[in-house]
């Protein structure tokens, strides 16, 4: 079993090349909730939602986020109405925020309702929330402190950011199934998802960094940043916020306590004994995701690199 | 003031000609809720949103119900889900779902979200739900109880009722809002509505019969049935499940204990004496509201009836 700690659109498009790389079956996606937010009364769970219609096959490719193809007559109307709006919900994907909402106002947990959701889109690998409990992404910015959905999406992430906490990770607690699929995977993969704010929420579950350190499986990420800068959002300025520097060796530092080996952009081969002087493994590889193909070389890359790993710094 | 006791479509359409023949300022509508649900986890008032999106111009014409031109992406995909998707739901008419689940939630009572949403609608008409606590319309049939729209919608109210109920009625209060209308309305009608499952709800409410009996108004209801049928919905049905003719004399024995006025259409003329035998008076008109200059004549035939109490029964 193959498990992948994903979050962003970088994470859903990575998973839609690990499912073309292995049998879908054989995949579980640890999905970052602390981007979730309740908007309009409805439970959101944006990550989640883009890894399953990735999966699923109808993510839109415009977007990025979203079912391809929706319209956006409720939300017009919203607007029309003088309702907030800069939090975009189209009509189709409405159901299943509506659906989600229901179940869990029925009592059941996000790791059950996700199930649900993701069998009803067809979506036969796992998806599993990095936690049932309320863990909140929270930006604090030069204009105070903003939730991640106000920050990236309504501030188009342009504001200074000088720090990102998780709120309620303290006491959250992870699930059984996130920590068996961590203890029983044969690789586990980082998504080439934004380390601060797509990873950081899932690391910082208590247990889990712990449970990365003492699974026996190779643990394999892919740098999101490509030559100092970040392919998508704010990573960069993230990291430079936290104190690392916006490289892939600043990726590998974060990732360094718990990492086997990270996958780089050959456009960052340079920065190979960088790492390896970090003590962890590099491999060059093309990143970038720009085709279905892409993204399935990409994830054979990484499965590779994790099942290999005597193997030694490759230039795939 | 007028106030409409009012539910269902033909409660809506009456209203659309109340305001066209007196100032829409000068309107109260005192709407049954006995028809609301959660559905998809939302709060849903149909009736209410009938009439709101009646005096709002966009109510749809075709269906009777919902918004004009209204799409249906998110019932769709619900359904491509498997969800039940009996009850339809627009993807515009949504966001009014939506807003009122977030304010109900957020503490409001139904009085004040009902006030704000159509205040948000361009709506200066006064629409009160009838209590603010849950009274719901149950439909014993020979296929058991069923919900008042699992017995309309879902069962197109084709399977025989025994008998209905309002669960819930004993303990609900009328609002402070209602009864004052009540009090202090000039003319107080009843619309053309369902006299079993959208006036009786409100009736079952403790003190509003009691407020009506008080109140100096006259009050001035119209049949929904007409030469033994109604004119829609099934309210003939209803009415002689609870022991009464599904006649205009049937409609005037179940409101006589507080009415004035019985306004009947031409085709039912030769009932007028019956009328008055319940010591009621009998006003002929036009009621079948197949035109907006219908409606509003109809509409101020019913306010010349309240208003001119000492009047013999009129042909107009």
């Amino acid at each position: 079993m193959i498990a992948v700690l994903t979050g962003g659109t970088g994470g859903a498009k990575f998973l839609q090349g690990v499912v073309r790389a292995v049998p879908p079956r054989q995949v579980t996606a640890i999905v970052n909730t602390g981007d979730d937010v309740v908007w309009w009364g409805l439970n959101i769970s944006p990550d989640i939602d883009s890894v399953m219609y990735g999966l699923a096959g109808l993510l839109s490719r415009e977007r990025g986020w979203g079912l391809e193809g929706d319209t956006f007559a409720c939300l017009e109307h919203m607007r029309e109405l003088g309702e907030p709006s800069w939090f975009q919900l189209g009509d189709r994907d409405l159901a299943t925020h509506v659906r989600r909402t229901g179940m869990l106002r029925s009592g059941k947990t996000l790791t059950a309702v996700t199930a649900e959701l993701a069998a009803s889109f067809g979506v036969s690998s796992r998806l599993l929330p990095m936690t049932d409990d309320r863990v909140e992404t929270r930006v604090l910015t030069a204009r105070g402190e903003l939730s991640f959905q106000e920050y990236f999406v309504r501030e188009k992430w342009k504001v200074p950011v000088r720090k990102v906490r998780f709120a309620g990770a303290e006491t959250a607690r992870p699930t059984f199934e996130v920590l068996r699929a961590i203890a029983s995977a044969e690789v586990i993969v980082i998504a080439p998802s934004n380390p601060i704010t797509s990873i950081g929420p899932i690391l910082a579950v208590p247990g889990i960094r712990e449970a990365l350190r003492s699974s026996p499986a190779q643990k394999v990420a892919v740098s999101p940043i490509i030559s100092g800068k970040a392919f998508s959002g704010p990573a960069d300025q993230l990291m430079v916020a936290h104190g690392f520097p916006a490289t892939v060796a600043g990726v590998a530092a974060i990732y360094r306590e718990f990492l086997s080996t990270l996958v780089i952009d050959h456009a960052d081969a340079a920065s190979v004994s960088e790492i390896e002087a970090l003590g962890l493994r590099a491999v060059c590889a093309s990143t970038l995701m720009n085709s279905e193909d892409a993204k399935r070389d990409l994830a054979a890359v990484c499965l590779a690199a994790g099942r290999s790993h005597t193997r030694a710094a490759t230039n795939l």
